[in-house]
């Protein structure tokens, strides 16, 4: 793809440069969410001086509120919130499916468990819904009503597109079907080849339309359509769909995924053997610590999760192994532990962000209790720049051919 | 007093330079509440690069989460929050007798409607009470129970010093008795003559244990006392209580003020006039754009204020007056209103803070609904940098000669 460029790879892990009509993103990268067109508790200077090369924002809530037509008005939402690197918007499509897709198949626990959802939604939801209800899924496309006020919607392929292009990111993801992990073989079956024909219909639309004239400094913006592949924990279904996106879309998504470690790396395994490698590859909503590793390993470029920021605001804070992060404690503290009322490191002795090299323990432990914003802001702060510099050493590591000596001495057995 | 030089006046208004260990601060000057150890939603950067000279930090919330001992064994609490700029405390005497003396006199609603409680209570309270009760005031001191889990306390003269100390601030405040709106002039003079003894005590106690070794860069911290004027509304009362504190204090600080605008124009009147010219003045707890310039028109230097950070979290921010501020809307916009829903504008045209310089009405209106914790933060930041920005203005005009021109300009009739 000529946007994309390998510059490096130890194994299958490797290193590549994304032209957008924003700016270059290094790969393998991560993507902080930006549900409602802000990364919580975050702003862009924070995520400038963090080095974040992407965001990634949810097109389901910002179609809801405020609104894609205010949103295009502005010249799209790089100028809404004030950001002016890369954007990435989703299709809407785990949005409005994943709690209808639980509910339809008895099983909205065991899914909502094994998922993450991938939206950052609202700490202090003022008593409405936070998901989405849905109503039907149709040929057409999906019916259902919003989690703010009840309203009725319907999303499509086509106006998922119409949405990503009033938004005006950079990367699109096409409109698709969402799996259930209750769903037998025959219906997993059929909910790929609706996501087969949604991301053709994206796609069909996209080009239909147009690129928009949006914002970007060099003028035109050129918006990268990713499709995305499903097929539940079926390697066959998988090894389809990986194809069959491989063949139609500019960059490769994977879906759908849910279940334990293992079947994560047998799935990212399967997809990204099945599709050709010059083409950007994006783990949709996953990107714990183990994960990266994970992922990077068998040769995802990209990654998006709400942990960090989600964990930041439960009192979950990374740590490297140095520091006692281990696979057991998913590297992280909580800083609620009354150990660390008079601790006077900082998070992590080994960070060097403006929250480790500033404040102690025993300070974001206070500030925790007592209920405080600028806890939130110091601890997402720390969060963010913990995996945002663990990528960037991966980089490093895979162009010196050193990937695997620093997984193994991260990663624990 | 050797520490404070006054360098202009223009009337009864004037400009000076305090020196503390922990630098020089220009007056007039406003001081942001940090009543547990931070300033809501502001990290020292934000503080710094707004240009704040000094915090306020409340010795009640302190003593009781995380406690005055914790804080002293980070040296201070310079260190502990991480500012390494002057700090005041306040005696914690409002805090516990506030809703107490209320109660005393059946007047709690009066009250706490017309005082500002110079306390910036938890934005997400959980649960508990968010206020002290007060048990009893006896000559020792006065014992209440915590907000935070009902424990019973103590807090006297020596106590509260002794608590400040600990905190290492560079100005700190005698502990005061309270009035309250609903006393009768007897009642007002046995208050005061309690505050006096009180203050004596404090005095007594701070030339006893001597001043703390603590962590100033230079080495040696010291402590300035202020005491409290007190006397409600009548003026005899305030002119003996301003003589008492001028005749054995650092610094004169101005509590108890209720009542309207008119009336704290005479309190400050009576008050500024009855002591000497060379001591630094504190108007506790009050600073709203009218009444900063009633303040410094009538020789007040010091103002401390929840305002700017409360009004920021509901919505309410500054405009000046060619941005459509005024009395009767104080001075403020509110975000939460519909028409603000497409503004282009920034907060106030006029203000070069960073969020009025990189985002627009209709984005923060956007966060405000979402409850985004990045509204409070770009909010708080737009409300503090205007009243600093207000007052350092006013501070050129003094030395212009320009003050009341300025004030008729900026405070419509």
């Amino acid at each position: 793809m000529k946007n994309f460029r390998i510059v490096a790879k130890d194994g299958k892990a490797r290193v590549g440069l994304l032209t957008t009509s924003h700016g270059v993103i290094e790969t393998p990268n991560f993507n902080p969410v930006g549900t409602q067109a802000t990364v919580k508790a975050l702003s862009p200077k924070d995520l400038n001086e963090i080095g974040v090369q992407m965001v990634l924002a949810n097109t389901y809530h910002l179609m809801l509120r405020p609104g894609a037509d205010l949103i295009e008005k502005f010249g799209g939402l790089h100028k809404f919130m004030n950001w002016d690197k890369p954007i990435m918007t989703d299709s809407g499509g785990f949005q409005v499916f994943s709690l209808g897709a639980a509910l339809e198949h008895g099983g909205s626990k065991v899914l909502r468990k094994n998922t993450t959802p991938g939206v950052e939604l609202k700490l202090h939801p003022r008593g409405v819904n936070s998901k989405p209800r849905l109503n039907k899924i149709i040929e057409e496309g999906v019916t259902f009503q919003s989690h703010i006020d009840g309203s009725k919607h319907i999303l499509t392929p086509e106006k998922s597109i119409k949405i990503q292009q009033q938004l005006g990111a950079d990367l699109i993801v096409a409109f698709d079907d969402h799996e259930s992990a209750k769903h037998n073989y025959g219906e997993m079956q059929k909910s790929l080849e609706l996501t087969e024909r949604w991301g053709l219909r994206s796609l069909k639309e996209h080009k239909r339309t147009g690129v928009k004239l949006i914002h970007p400094p060099g003028g035109k913006l050129e918006q990268l359509m990713y499709g995305v592949v499903h097929g539940g924990t079926h390697k066959d279904l998988r090894v389809r769909s990986a194809k069959f996106t491989d063949e139609h879309f500019d960059a490769v998504a994977i879906g759908g995924i849910y279940g334990d470690k293992q079947t994560l790396c047998s799935i990212v395994e399967w997809v990204t053997s099945a599709v050709s490698e010059e083409k950007p590859r994006h783990l949709l909503g996953i990107g714990e610590v183990e994960d990266l590793f994970n992922g990077i390993e068998r040769g995802v470029d990209f990654f998006d999760c709400v942990a960090p920021t989600r964990r930041a605001r439960n009192g979950s804070l990374y740590i490297c192994p140095k520091s006692g992060g281990k696979k057991s404690n998913s590297y992280t503290l909580n800083i609620r532990q009354s150990k660390f009322f008079s601790d006077k490191k900082p998070i992590d002795p080994r960070c060097n962000c403006y929250t480790c090299t500033n404040f102690s323990r025993s300070y974001l432990r206070h500030l925790y209790m007592a209920d405080e914003i600028l806890y939130h802001e110091l601890s997402t702060y720390h969060n963010i720049f913990f995996i945002i510099d663990l990528v960037k050493r991966i980089r490093e590591t895979i162009k010196d051919g050193e990937f695997k000596k620093f997984k193994r001495g991260y990663i624990d057995r």
